[in-house]
Order: structure tokens, then C-alpha cells, then sequence
């Protein structure tokens, strides 16, 4: 699905101003340049999580200036910044403060070990006092903006963009409207139950939700004791014909199955594209597994509907900023 | 909320042509006309479900006509018709067909015990050739529309209206814009999966989703062995105050609760309007616990969201046709 030539895309008109993609992770967060050559000058660190509330914020504006400096231009002349950032989202006078539970350490206490206590971290107010054009949306939403556009998901007016990865995401389309809702928290489908369980802790503070359950970050915590030190290692198990690994990854997948379905039938979705490092690695053995769960379940609400691998690849979270920002 | 003169609201200005108003239920059709004196002629049936695939739309057709009889309305001066129903929907070459477990015996085998084999119910191709104007729409849009029309729901971008009633159904509204899908089956709620349970057996074929743990026709089919006939009775026993009666309800409002927690997350609701007969007569024991379920869960996500009964009552299911067809 991959045009042979990706980079062809993200040139800009010759003459337009600069913009600068900044993608925030709970693990790290990137920052590039496009102008009319494309993308370059691609800088990354871990997140920072120490330290005051807006340390975030001016770690983002740091590393602007040095993906300018990498890239051959003036920071002067960047002319929009596009954020796709990991969630939830709280606003504060309008604008976008994160409260993301792989980020910020006051919301499951000191169980998960983050090194702050902060219930959101300063965003968007920071970035708006150094730079004239802001737009800050869920990486959901992001991810899907670029499949939408370069991806799996063009044409389609009802479609979801999935991350199965070190937390769960998603971005939802239908009637051809991106959904964000009233804090741009729309398609937090990591936050939801969908099985009975009530050991599994989740960064949000919520027991038994579909990310403390399946996400990349669960499997050390909860199979780590088991022999399985994190997704690779399940999956190799797995493969090597391990019966206790294929056990975890039909639960697993079950989870994800119920998660894909309950979302089929709250949006009535044609397709869904899949992606994240979980499943982008997995994706031979998982997407069979996944379809299978779907098929023949209430047919009027399944039929039709496509799960598909990511147009983009591995590629979705770098495209997903430019795509917020690129005319 | 609802205002002293309800009736002024469904007067249509002197001289427009009068509207039919139709409301598809798993257990009954009623049929109503609107004009400048407001609604009149209500008539109403067992919804057909013997006989041919049209069998339900020769049905709405005759009671149009009664109802014109009924409201001293000449049936060649029906303007508009507009059609509330229960789903799912699937579409043939564009046009509503009804794939609805209560009403299609084909859809969860013989166990249900429906008279028909029917995988789908004929709906607008018949009535489109009857009538110019026709609009059909999930139950849970119509009665959306005319509680952000009328209702609790007025001036909310981000909202849903959800019923609790035989069956549970679902509209709900995002950045100001009513959710349909690919088939028109967005917000059907009570067809996903929020806990573990492989017994209640759903109309539509599934196990364990929301509508064969809660719904009202659910009550009977689980409960009826422990003594508890319908929703009445067991809410009965519970305020007499039988240990048992309250466990079960609690367990409800878990799965309940679960599902308004997971439409939140996934949608970024402002406000949710609670309506359909189980929860009508008992909002006083029900609201307060299903509050108390959301109560600090993921504050990014819940805080700021209202959970409330729905501001037309009773009258949210005849307004939800008439809502769609006027202007």
C-alpha cells in the first residue's frame, strides 16, 4: 500500500514556511522540519518527566530549535507547529494540558513509579507564547489525518486508525467528520472495559481496561514472571510453538477482538487500519486472529467492515504531526 | 425540564402539510399524525412479524391511513413521513432494510422463538413507494434529535441519549454532528462487550453484550427462575429491600455503568440523557448509582460530564419521529 516513493508527499510548495512535526510519546518525544525538500533534521529524546509542570513544553521548544539548526533552517521561519501528542487532554482556558498516565505521575499514585506528581503537564500555552500557529491534537487523531491522506483509510468516510503499542490509540472518522469531542479526548478506546477483570493496573489508575490488559507496556507487568520479558519475547515464544505464549496472545487477542467489535458497532465503521509497534512486528500472526474474532458476528454491523494493516507502516507516527499542519 | 405546554412544540405553523409519524419498537408500532393543532390520531399495534419480508411495511402503510382517519387528515396530504425504528439497519441498493434481533427470527436461530425466519424486515423501499417523502432513522437518532431539540440535550455539542428500556439503544452527537455510519447504525450500545459472561444469549446471536445482560426483555429470561418476572418486580423487591433483588440490580448498574464509562471515553461526551422505561420508573434508585460508577474514574475523561434523565420523559420516543421530519 506504500507508494514507492514516500517522501515525495511531504515536500511542500516551493516558497511555503517551514513546519515543525513534534511527536510526544510516554516514552519519547520527536521533533522534524518539513519544508519544500521534504522532511529532515529529525531530533529525539526521552520525555522529559522531571522537574516542573511545564518541563514538557520547554523540552519541545528546545528541540524545535535544534531540529532547525539540523535541518538548515532559521527558527524564525517556521511557520506552523503541528503536535500529535499521547493523551488524555485536559484544557485549561481553552488550551490543550496533557494528562497522560505514561507522563504524568499523580494519576495512578506511586503505583507505576514516574518520577513527578503531576496530574497534566503545561502544553499548549507554553508552545503558543514561542510560536504563532499551534495545532495540538491526540495522536489518534493525528495517525489518522496521515492514513487518511496518504494511507489506508483514503476515500473511506467511516474509518478508524488503531494503535496496538506501548499504550492503545485510536482516531475515529464518521460521516466523513474527525471526531474529537468536547477536549479533543475522542477514541480513547485504551481507557474502556470490555472484559471482567480486576487486577491489571492501568497508568490511568483504572483496573482491567483494554490498554493495562494488551498494550506493549502490560506484557512485562503481567507475563514478565512468566518467562515473557516483553512483546518479542511472547511472540518468539509463541512462534517457537510455546503453548503457554499462544495462550496469552488468544487472550489478548480476544481483548482487542472485543475492543475492534464494540467499536464497530458504536460507529459503523468500513474499515479499521491497524498499527503500533505490537502489532506492526505481529501483524502475520495477529490479523487472521483478529478478523476471525469479528466474522460472523452480527452480521449487520460486521459486514463490510475491513481490518487492514496500516498504509503507512511504521511510518504513521512520524507522518502523524505533518498531517495536522500540511495545507 | 419539560416545559408546561409540551404540545405547543409539535404545532406546525398554519398551512404546512401535514407530517406522519412513526415509531418501529421491538414489541410495537405506533403511528401519529402532526399539523398546526399539534399531534393527534395515535394508533398503535403488535409489531407484524408473520408473513412476507413486508410484512411490517404493508403494516405502517394501513395505519398511516388510520391515523389520517383517526386525525381528520386527508392521506393524500401527508408531507413528509418520518420513521424512528429499532436496528440494526443494512442497506439494499441504498434504501433501510431492518436486521433487528426483536423483530428478524433468522438472526439468532430458533432460540428466541420469534414466527419468522426473516434476516431482514422490508422498511423504506415500500414506503417510498407509498409516500414522496420519507426519512428513516435509528431510534436512538430520533430520539437524539428531539432531545437536543426539545429536551435535556439542548445546546450540546457533545452529548448522547441513551434508552433503557426492552432493548438498549443509543444516539449520540460529536462536535455538533449526529453520528449515522456506514448503515445508519452508529450508537448501538447494547451490542458490545463490556464484561465476561458466555450464558445471556442476545436476539442478535450474540453472548453476554450489554442488551442480553440488562435490557428489559433480558430480566425475565435470567431472572424469572429466581422470582423475579419482570424489571418491575425486581426493582420492587429491591426497594422492599430483598438482598438478593439488590445484588442483581447492582450487577446491572456494573454493566450499565461500564457502558456510559466506555461511550464516554470513546465519544467525549458533555452530557448523557438517560431515558427508556426501565430506567424512567426507576431514575430515583438507578441515577445516583450509576453517578456513583463514574464517580473519579479517569477524571480527564468524566469530569464535566452530566449524566441526567432525559428532559422529555415518557414522550422522548412519540417526539424522535417527529423530530426527524420537522423543520
Amino acid at each position: 500500500m506504500t507508494p514507492a516513493n514516500p517522501d515525495a508527499w511531504t515536500q511542500l510548495p516551493e516558497g511555503s514556511p517551514a513546519l515543525a512535526c513534534v511527536d510526544i510519546g510516554g516514552t519519547k518525544v520527536a521533533v522534524s522540519m518539513a519544508d519544500h525538500r521534504g522532511i529532515s533534521g529529525k531530533v529525539s529524546e526521552p520525555t522529559a518527566k522531571e522537574g516542573t509542570r511545564d518541563a514538557l513544553a520547554v523540552q519541545i521548544i528546545r528541540l524545535i530549535g535544534e531540529s532547525c539548526l539540523a535541518a538548515g533552517i532559521p527558527v524564525s521561519s517556521v511557520g506552523a507547529v503541528g503536535v500529535s501528542s499521547c493523551g488524555p487532554f485536559v484544557l485549561n482556558e481553552g488550551l490543550v494540558e496533557l494528562a497522560a498516565p505514561n507522563i504524568c505521575g499523580g494519576l495512578a499514585g506511586k503505583a507505576r513509579g514516574l518520577p513527578n506528581d503531576w496530574m497534566s503537564a503545561l502544553l499548549e500555552a507554553p508552545l503558543r507564547a514561542a510560536f504563532k500557529n499551534v495545532r495540538v491534537e491526540n495522536d489518534g487523531v493525528g495517525a489518522l489525518e496521515a492514513e487518511r491522506r496518504w494511507g489506508a483509510l483514503q476515500g473511506v468516510s467511516n474509518c478508524a486508525y488503531v494503535t496496538w503499542s506501548t499504550g492503545i490509540g485510536m482516531g475515529v472518522c464518521v460521516d466523513g467528520h474527525i471526531l474529537r469531542g468536547k477536549n479533543g479526548n475522542a477514541g480513547h478506546l485504551g481507557h474502556t472495559f470490555v472484559v471482567e477483570d480486576n487486577e491489571a493496573l492501568c497508568g490511568c489508575g483504572l483496573r482491567g481496561d483494554v490498554e493495562a490488559l494488551v498494550a506493549g507496556n502490560a506484557i512485562p507487568r503481567r507475563f514478565g514472571a512468566q518467562g515473557y520479558a516483553d512483546a518479542s519475547a511472547l511472540f518468539a515464544a509463541a512462534r517457537a510453538g510455546d503453548a503457554q505464549a499462544i495462550d496469552i496472545i488468544d487472550t489478548l487477542c480476544k481483548v482487542m477482538g472485543r475492543a475492534l467489535f464494540n467499536v464497530t458497532a458504536l460507529f459503523d465503521l468500513q474499515r479499521i487500519s491497524l498499527g503500533g509497534s505490537v502489532f506492526w512486528h505481529n501483524q502475520d500472526y495477529l490479523l487472521p486472529r483478529l478478523q476471525a474474532f469479528m466474522q460472523g458476528k452480527l452480521p449487520a454491523l460486521t459486514s463490510g467492515l475491513e481490518i487492514v494493516p496500516a498504509g503507512l507502516g511504521e511510518r504513521v507516527g512520524d507522518l502523524a504531526a505533518l498531517a495536522l499542519v500540511m495545507r
